[in-house]
């Protein structure tokens, strides 16, 4: 792929427009795509500019809307008309409301009316809404066509639409009815009719249904697209399953990200300001810090057996630090669980006894794994002391792992999402109830009053 | 949904087998798959026998194997052959390989041969592979056919294959040699040959690349299939959108489980045993806790601060905290940065600016807020000594800032995979700063030599 990429950049050194036409227009475009990245922007926006608009169109398609922008831009405004004509209407109206405002308005400019009026209604909904998501471009008939009619019908009219495969049947008043793949088509007879051979149990969602919830149905019934109805059930438009591949990754980044406190955005790392990622990043340190504040009043009130024993502030980190390990586990364990559907609040009681179970397991495998690391490397400590820490070790795993599993399906049973919420408020009862186990264990073996 | 439900039930107490069969044969296959979750044991085992085939494969498709596993052993042996004939052969491989083993052997032996055939041949190959996930039921058509030809031969070809969608060019060593589309097939003048319409550029995976790559290059594309080829280009099978939802959806389970510190397992949180639960989760629980109690020696090594100040030992749970939170925070967005590819080695500088800037930002931030806290709130401490802490945790924050943002792409740079890896190196890297930092400004600050 480098000596591919040497030979091209020697290409974009010193050949005429014309012939490196001709000789880029023999690459594949999945090397294209490959290769994009490595190239330099004066490179890129060269190699664009010759470009057939079909591969531009496809090479859009697989980047970022600052890329897209910093191209569209490239172009002469005759170009760029030429190139927004050929794009998906859902995917423009995303593009449109993307860019910065002086390109947005450019871009506005540059559109076929056909095209402003697709955008608009579509730029209408929320971007994370089932209507956000859809196209207008799907293939629809009546009921009451022949199947050897509605297939040449079909081959008249494939232009321009999404996908020909699945074929919308609508009545008088645009309201869905029926549904029938490319496929049952094809395998119907002649002359049999339409009505016959749809489905008419169509499985639909509504313009405002959010866009998780439309990928976990066409996930469920392995559909290529999904029709998108408004209460009247009239057919608005449909999402494809290849937006839906993009929403599923988009939800993953967002859960993720939630799960380390970080807000999610739609601008890229490189794109973002400085300022922006220290507004995604600064609400929830701050919830964490002052949540943890309670530590030092935990703490301040073991003063006198601090005073008495100060070895014991040595192994304050791996008690809240274990602590925090082993609720971590537990809590994405539920997490994970409860967003597959996999776990219910009903299975409580089994969760509950298998986590202490599974708490009891590893908290004296860890405690006596901390007894020997204390006894064996230095800094120095009693056997006592040793003991203290192993013991509050065991306990302190326990309580953790169950602290760790309760509070998302807690959560989860409120109504609220417990990626989010289970991180401050599981953080804080680890620790709080991990240092009273640790100082209490270690009042009683070392005898501190 | 519960009314509906609450109906089923009065149904299935009371109601003759006949009777039930007819009204059940009412409900759509979609409510089916709903309310399933809500049954007990006892009515889903009832149901499931008296659902005609297709319905019976259809809500298998959405099950885990366990329930998969329940419901086949509820079936006669007639009963359960007539299922796993009309199962796809990739999901009849994979429920093979993961039923218990007595289920395994009766499955085997109600295969019919040709069934037996093509599990034998998906079984050859791992599971998270292209070939793995792949089916061996795709349409095969020659280079030298005339359209309308290839148009009927689909006609008379597409029971039984899992997409007729696309139609793959074979020669006659079965060599892949091209792709058609149903579509473009359509589109094409009747008596154009299908090697003047295919596609040449085939993008095609190999039997043994990676589940996570196929389904990259099948997102790149938006590809409705994939298809898998030996290392001459022989077409052994292709991979269809569906199972690459699957494969996204796991890989999306795997990476926050690996985030967590928690190994993947194929089963399901309420199927594993406590053992399996305690295998999954201790192997990182000790590593992380032996790089932890470096920690300790850090702590001891400023006994003599400590034992001058015990006010310190009060403030280490959040200073630990605050920098395992903000450095978390950096990792996660460079983790996920370098995953969907947004960032690269390249922008190594860009992405230091930014984060010692955000850390600084940050830091000061949180170290005032830690001053106020500390000087309004008990516990009581001077004035200098929360000056202590608020001074500390600037530069902890910003330390732990950049070691977030540098362990993932120094443990990437070294072709290990930062997910699992930056976790310890991180933790351990930034406990050990974070301390040291705050101890010695203690002691600047309050004069302990």
């Amino acid at each position: 792929m480098t000596a591919f990429l040497d030979n091209l950049r020697e290409y974009l050194k010193d050949i005429k427009d014309q012939d490196l036409k001709k000789a880029v227009a023999e690459i594949p475009i999945n090397e294209l795509i490959e290769i994009w990245d490595d190239l330099d922007e004066e490179e890129e926006l060269k190699l664009f500019r010759i470009l057939d608009l079909e591969r531009k169109v496809d090479l859009m398609d697989t980047m970022p809307v600052s890329k897209q922008e910093l191209l569209i831009r490239s172009l002469t405004s005759e170009h760029a008309k030429a190139l927004l004509a050929e794009m998906d209407p859902d995917d423009l109206a995303d593009f449109i409301q993307s860019v910065s405002p002086e390109v947005r308005e450019s871009v506005w400019n540059a559109l076929e009316d056909e095209a402003k009026e697709e955008a608009l209604l579509l730029l209408k909904y929320d971007y994370d809404d089932a209507a956000g998501l859809m196209t207008t471009r799907y293939l629809a008939i009546r009921p009451n066509l022949k199947v050897a009619q509605a297939l040449a019908w079909v081959r008249r009219n494939m232009q321009n639409v999404e996908t020909v495969y699945y074929i919308y049947v609508l009545d008088p008043l645009k309201r869905l009815i029926g549904i029938v793949s490319l496929r049952d088509l094809m395998a119907a007879a002649d002359d049999d009719l339409v009505q016959n051979v749809m489905v008419k149990e169509v499985i639909t969602v509504f313009q405002d249904t959010d866009q998780e919830e439309v990928a976990k149905i066409l996930e469920t019934y392995d559909l290529l697209a999904l029709p998108v109805v408004d209460h009247y059930h009239r057919l608005l438009g449909i999402v494809t399953f290849d937006d839906i591949i993009d929403v599923i990754r988009e939800e993953q980044t967002e859960d993720i990200y939630k799960m380390s406190a970080v807000s999610a955005s739609r601008e890229t790392y490189l794109e973002s300001s400085v300022f922006a990622l220290v507004r995604r990043r600064i609400p929830w340190l701050i919830i964490l810090l002052l949540a943890a504040t309670i530590t030092t009043n935990v703490i301040a009130g073991y003063r006198h057996v601090l005073e008495a024993a100060v070895v014991l502030a040595f192994f304050i980190p791996i008690v809240t630090g274990t602590g925090g390990n082993s609720g971590t586990q537990s809590a994405t364990l539920m997490i994970r669980g409860l967003a597959t559907g996999e776990l219910r609040l009903q299975d409580l009681w089994r969760i509950i006894g298998k986590e202490v179970l599974v708490g009891m397991l590893i908290g004296i495998s860890l405690g006596i794994l901390t007894v020997l690391r204390a006894i064996l490397l230095p800094p120095e400590v009693t056997f006592n002391e040793a003991l203290a820490v192993g013991t509050a070790m065991v306990f302190v795993v326990i309580v953790a792992t169950l602290v760790g599993a309760l509070a998302p399906l807690a959560i989860s049973r409120l109504g609220l999402d417990p990626t989010v919420m289970a991180g401050p408020l599981m953080a804080t009862l680890i620790d709080v109830s991990g240092l009273t186990i640790y100082f209490e264990t270690a009042k009683l073996l070392l005898r501190v009053m």
